[in-house]
């Protein structure tokens, strides 16, 4: 999921077209994009496509309001029979309100299909209880980090790379002791390819997986970033090849490229390879 | 409070100077400015002082000695009835600590006009419990970063902006998780304003509110950083207008200089403007 | 220990001139450097080596496999006895780990010379947990970072700096707050001097005691980097003569080559001297 495109969920005119863009997931907005007065219209619209799409092979997250506001109940009701791959909830804080969620989802959900949890950590205190709440359920199937509510509401500069790269820094940590990925959020400005790639390259190079995207020419700058290239591809292949030869010669430690190669290396070269579908 | 100067509590000479100075805050130190034989002399010297001062707009803090130490409990029976603003409590490493201190406020102080109290961050352990700390008592007012015993105790190098950055960046997550403010510690060269302006401006982009001065020069240095730029305000009534129009659209999102601004973007126009006392 | 020279331990044939080397310590790997098939034999012979040594000043260290894993009892069984200053553990992730390590090697051990504990951070989970890793028994004597199983099996880059000064600064607090030392773990391209030396410098800029080596040439790099230089020790020595006169004055604070000089300061610069063997 190198790219995560995201749709105001009062815009159902553009529900189609973006369904049908380069994304690799499509995300209907229910929260901020969505004023109090639109929620209900919102809720059904989004339902309503997401219900009767055609299957394409792109990924459908819908993004509800946050638990404890008015509009949880009736998004989390109203989604989960419509069968999206994802329900990315915003604002989580603790694991306890992630169980809270998982425990609705059952209650409304489709039983074992039902959606799993793409969870925002977008807070203060859920930054700091990133690793619970990425390990609160085995529904969870990923982090992502919201930049925008973790930061502007503190006053805190997101054009500072060292203030984003600390918040990643966290979020990559909890997602990999939990065994789930990690996604980045939007960029705001969808005017500044540099600055949006800044900030993917930083994600890419600390594990995530992908970076939602507010205008969709974003995609594409997603995919430059998070899409494997041939180097990395061929290096991998080139340890894997290498760790065959030493376990033929009963060598535990062997160097690639002037490199002391040991497990975690392997391990590394053979999920890229497993990502690009190699065998 | 942009800028709070230090004055030594052994110092009475220096005192009615520092409570003129520019500065927005004066703090008195019986700490680490004071020797041992000197604290008992420098403890009545400050209670007299701030006692006896003209109001004049300036916010009155007193740093006094640890709990724990032999002169806590003195400082504080001296210094709460003399009514400082704020009590600036150094090396605290837990919440009960926190609690301990607001219990031995309420009883030696005055009741609901007992001062406030600034929290200081400075030790690793502190640091890591710093979001408890913050939020372990409604007295607390805010956190401070104190980088001379949190670095130079464990010789880890100030000049390397990314170990200031790490630590500023946990204060300033614990700070805004519990709702209180965070402000910088000293920086100890007052020849070097390049050095205090790095320091002030990483604190200042991760949402401080200003920087402790232990030399009357670095106030306007603190100044030129911590004053809301007509730049920033603009900017915050732009969006405020944006947002107006909008929201008579019944539209939830909507750009900005090109760029993309929601709820926590509108939340923090709005705050710059309330600071600047705009309306 | 400036630096750490990791030997494999299924090579005997390096054994005596890596205990010949100019290391400060060497480190006899059990663990990743010796494949399944190879770990009783390698075990054999470390153990064989350690025990007839001819003493030289060089500390000895041996990286036994993992709690949880089927070698780490035969691991500890047959090195404690051949009495290693440090047993290095592999992959900790909790305090019961370690009190468990502990008490195991109190069955094992030979009471009170029983060797010390050098412990491995190097997942997300033990990353979060080092400060109670760190102070979980007082055998513990530092922690050493393992970037290679940190980052590498998570997909995050070791090349950019801030990933691994994020990883780097976590230990040193944890280090700090236990007060034991940290140690850098090895890099792995030993052709590369440069980067070798950017993340020493890193290291040695948080307080890390020294870094482990893979290659005999990375020693000389790593001492460049861990030797304190005259510089500082001049520096150290101003503090401590100006701290003197001050004292003399009844003045608390100072200043010395224009900052301001207090106690924490003045502990650096102490404790560098006594590193340096000054009185």
């Amino acid at each position: 999921m190198r790219s995560k495109l995201f749709v105001p969920g009062g815009r159902p005119d553009l529900f189609a077209k973006a369904y049908a863009s380069a994304a690799d997931a499509v995300s209907f907005d229910l929260e901020d994009a969505v004023l109090e007065e639109g929620k209900a219209t919102a809720r059904a619209d989004v339902a309503t496509f997401v219900a009767t799409r055609q299957r394409n092979g792109k990924r459908v997250i819908v993004r509800v309001n946050a638990p404890g506001t008015p509009h949880f109940d009736a998004d989390l009701a109203a989604i989960v029979g419509a069968g999206p791959d994802l329900i990315n909830v915003p604002k989580l804080e603790s694991a306890q309100q992630v169980q809270a969620v998982a425990a609705a989802l059952e209650k409304s959900g489709p039983g074992p299909c039902a959606p799993r949890l793409l969870l925002n950590i977008e807070t203060p205190r859920g930054l700091r209880a990133a690793a619970e709440i990425a390990a609160a359920h085995p529904r969870v199937a990923g982090l992502q980090l919201g930049l925008g509510d973790l930061f502007e509401a503190q006053g805190i500069r997101r054009d500072d790379p060292a203030n984003v790269h600390a918040a990643m820094f966290a979020v990559a940590m909890a997602a990999a002791e939990a065994g789930v990925w990690a996604c980045d959020g939007a960029h705001p400005d969808f005017r500044d390819p540099a600055a949006f790639e800044r900030e993917a390259r930083m994600a890419q190079g600390l594990g995530f997986v992908g970076k939602s995207c507010i205008h969709p020419r974003q995609v594409e700058w997603a995919h430059a970033v998070f899409t494997p290239d041939e180097q990395a591809l061929a290096w991998a292949r080139r340890v894997v090849a290498a760790a065959a030869e030493a376990r033929a010669q009963s060598r535990g430690a062997f160097a690639v490229d002037g490199r002391m190669v040991d497990p975690p290396y392997l391990r590394r070269a053979e999920r890229l390879l497993a990502q690009a579908g190699e065998p």
